[in-house]
C-alpha cells in the first residue's frame, strides 16, 4: 500500500492516474495546501520543496521503504516498478522522456502562472496576463502539432508523458484556451478523458478541492512564506 | 561527434557540462535564440517546442541517429549512453531524478521568470518582480537545506542533478539573491565551478553572448511569435 500525500491538483492527479491505471493499491494523505498543510514539518521530511505530490512507498527498490517527491521522478518510480506506460526500448523511453521533460518545464509551470495571473493574484496586471495567456496558447499548438503525426504525445502508445500533460489541459478556460481551435490535441484529450483509470484517479479528493476565495488562502499559497534566507535551516 | 543545437543559456550549459564530464566528442551548431533562429523550419522538426538545447546523436541507441530535446532528457540519455553520473542502483537512481526533476520543474521556470521581470519585461511590476524574487530565494532555501545534510544533490555523488542546477544559479544576483546567505550552496557552488568539466562546458559559445538590448531580440525571445492557433499546424 503506497502512501500518497497530494492533492486535487493537476500534479496530484498525474500520480492519481498513474496508481489507478497501474492498479496499484494506495493510501491517500491529503495535504491542504489551501490551508498551509504542506508548510508542516513532517511534510517537509517527505518533500524538501514543499510541495505535493510526494510517495512513500514501503516495498522500496531493496525491500526498504522508499520516498519520493516531484510527479515527474514518482511517475518514472511507478513505471519502473510497475514496467507499465514507459518503453522498455531506449529509444521508445527517451521520446517518451523528452515529452514527459516538456510538462515538467513548460506546461506545468507556465500554465501555472497563466493560472495565477489571470484568477488569484490580487491585482490584474495585463502584461503578465497576455505573457502566460500567449503562452498557454503556444504550448497547446506545440502539443496539437505533434499529435497531428502522433497519436500519443510519446509515440504509438499511451505513456506518462500523455499521463504528465493531461490533468494540466483540463483548465484550458482559465488559460484562455478554446480547446476546439486544437483539433488533434482535442480527440486525444477527449479519448484520455474516457479512460476508466483517468475517471477514478480524477475523483481522489475531488470532494475536498474549492475555490481559493479566501486572502488567507491565497496568502498561503501565493505568499510563498516559508522559506527564504531565514527559514533555510543555516 | 553528437551535434549539439545549443546557446550560451543556463538549459544550454547544462548539455555543454555534460557532454564534457563524459568526455564525449560534440559539434556545436548555435542557435542564435536573440535574432530567432529557433523558430526556422529545420530547427522545429529536431525541437518541436522551439527551445535550445537538442542534439542529434549518429549512434543512438540501435545504431541509429537518435534527436532528443529538453535538456532533462538530454541529460538522462547521456547518462544512460555512457554509465556516467546517474547511480546505477534503483534507489540512487531515483533520489537524484526527484532533485533533477525539481530543477526541470522549479529552478528552470521560476529563475527563468525572475529574470524576465527584473530585467527585461518592459515594464516594471512590483509584484511580479517580488513574486518571482521571493521564489527564487525559497529555491535557493530548499537547496541550500538540502546541502546542508547532503554532499550533493542527489546524494553522495556529483551527478546530473547538479550539472542541471549549477548554471542556474550563476545569475544569483540578476534573481534577486545574495549567494553568501545560503553557506551550504555557497560552498557546493564553488567546488563545482572549480571543477575543469564546467568550466570548459561554460565557455562553449560565451563569446557569441550579449545582453538583450535590442527591441528586435526582446520582442524575438519573449514575444512568443509563433505557435498559437494559427501556427499551430493545423
Amino acid at each position: 500500500m503506497i502512501d500518497v500525500y497530494t492533492w486535487a491538483t493537476p500534479n496530484g492527479h498525474k500520480v492519481h492516474i498513474m496508481l489507478e491505471e497501474c492498479a496499484l493499491p494506495y493510501r491517500v494523505i491529503p495535504v491542504d495546501i489551501g490551508s498551509g498543510a504542506q508548510f508542516e514539518q513532517h511534510f517537509l521530511k517527505i518533500s524538501p520543496n514543499n510541495k505535493i505530490p510526494a510517495i512513500v512507498d514501503p516495498d522500496g527498490p531493496d525491500g526498504q521503504p522508499m520516498s519520493l517527491f516531484e510527479s515527474g521522478a514518482i511517475l518514472l518510480y511507478l513505471a519502473g516498478k510497475t514496467g507499465r506506460l514507459l518503453p522498455a526500448d531506449v529509444r521508445g523511453k527517451y521520446e517518451v522522456l523528452q515529452w514527459l521533460m516538456f510538462q515538467m518545464g513548460s506546461v506545468g509551470p507556465m500554465l501555472g502562472q497563466a493560472h495565477h495571473f489571470r484568477l488569484y493574484a490580487p491585482e490584474k496586471l495585463p502584461y503578465a496576463i497576455e505573457r502566460y495567456t500567449k503562452e498557454a496558447q503556444r504550448l497547446y499548438g506545440v502539443i496539437n502539432r505533434r499529435l497531428a503525426s502522433s497519436t500519443y504525445l510519446g509515440g504509438k502508445d499511451y505513456s506518462i508523458a500523455d499521463i504528465a500533460v493531461f490533468p494540466w489541459l483540463r483548465s484550458w478556460k482559465n488559460q484562455g484556451v478554446e480547446l476546439s481551435d486544437y483539433p488533434h490535441l482535442k480527440g486525444w484529450f477527449d479519448e484520455i478523458a474516457r479512460r476508466p483509470a483517468v475517471q477514478r484517479g480524477l475523483e481522489v479528493l475531488a470532494d475536498q478541492r474549492r475555490p481559493l476565495t479566501t486572502d488567507k488562502a491565497r496568502e498561503v499559497l501565493f505568499g510563498q512564506q516559508p522559506g527564504g534566507p531565514r527559514r533555510a535551516g543555516r
